[in-house]
């Protein structure tokens, strides 16, 4: 049997390399799609560019230069990135300033362009409601909503099997995803995570903070720091 | 009273400048959105360009790169573009190879995303399901899912008053929109909605010839042909 193409939108951090590699190993021919739109750094694309190498996976990289982006602090390096405590993550804190508006709606928009482009049958995403309930676009009611949007507005959903938009990680906690990354072999030791782009990981922003956590909880070592 | 502000996604073509003239006459405080995915020709932009310093409108230019549209023959110059009958356009012929997988989700992405970061009330695009009833991205179901994909996964839609994705067209025939266009006084003689380049419209593709069509049953003239 031929197998099911899938597209996996992939940042080379943590979260969609643990998809990537599960999408593999779930019998999916996955191609990547990594989206740069003005991060602070460089150092996820060439973490991203590493991984899918090692995993023989075809990358796509777009560019997206949004010139309204100035007000979050993940693009904008006047800013101070937000030093929150864990328990800080999460709905009473509000959405926090490490928000992208519309970036998993135009991260899903890109990858389903590919997908009704190449024949891909899926669209793989790896948004995560418990870690980032502060975030209107991690969460299970956009992503069915979406579902229908896709369904209603591709080739692929008028004429063919329609493309499934997969979330496997929502509902995991950091430690869970930690552990089938263990199972399905995700190279981790060539993720980044941190939202600074040093030669380390800084350890202090949330990202470092949610990843030592996971790790921890897990009872693994984490391998990117070794 | 302030007013609402919106983003128009905005090519330069008729639909649109009708659209962008239509909310600003219905008090929207407009910004256009153009979006440019390495169509044949750069002919719109110009448009485009032209247009929104006409009307005074603040004029978003976005580029996309995709690799993956070489499918699409008003992307890939190597193609020729159909010459079909008009009768030719709708449900029956399929999906026209003019089709961009995924476009108008892309293209809706980004105007949220625009919305979101400048605190918009609303999202304006142009689609119609008149003369496009092949586009699966140009339908009343694609859209009214997208309201609510919209609505579950952006700042507005979480802590604020939402944002509205209005499609002023989608019902009406060229000529109807034609006659709004002359009512809200839209400036039709920059607009350029030919899928050819040249210095003239082509008179011979899908947009020329619908756009004919539409003005003689309005019993009007072109003013971009005198």
């Amino acid at each position: 049997m031929k197998k099911m193409k899938a597209v996996v939108l992939f940042s080379g951090g943590l979260d969609s390399t643990t998809a990537l590699c599960w999408a593999i190993a779930r019998g999916f021919e996955c191609c990547a799609l990594s989206v740069r739109y003005g991060q602070r750094h460089s150092r996820e694309n060439r973490a991203a560019r590493a991984i899918a190498r090692r995993l023989g996976v075809k990358l796509y990289e777009i560019k997206l230069d949004l010139p309204w982006l100035g007000s979050c602090s993940l693009v904008n390096k006047k800013m101070k990135l937000p030093d929150v405590k864990l328990a800080g993550i999460g709905k009473k804190a509000g959405i926090p300033s490490t928000y992208v508006p519309g970036r998993n709606l135009m991260f899903a928009s890109l990858g389903v362009s590919l997908a009704d482009s190449i024949g891909a049958g899926a669209v793989l995403m790896g948004p995560n409601i418990v870690d980032y309930s502060g975030y209107p676009d991690c969460r299970p009611a956009f992503y069915s909503a979406l579902q229908k949007t896709v369904s209603a507005g591709t080739r692929a959903g008028v004429e063919g099997g329609g493309i499934m938009m997969l979330t496997p990680l929502m509902k995991l906690g950091k430690a869970d995803i930690i552990r089938i990354a263990a199972r399905v072999k995700a190279p981790l030791a060539l993720t980044w995570s941190c939202y600074s782009g040093g030669k380390k990981p800084c350890g202090h922003c949330d990202s470092c903070k949610l990843r030592a956590k996971g790790f921890a909880e897990a009872g693994l070592k984490d391998p990117a720091l070794e």
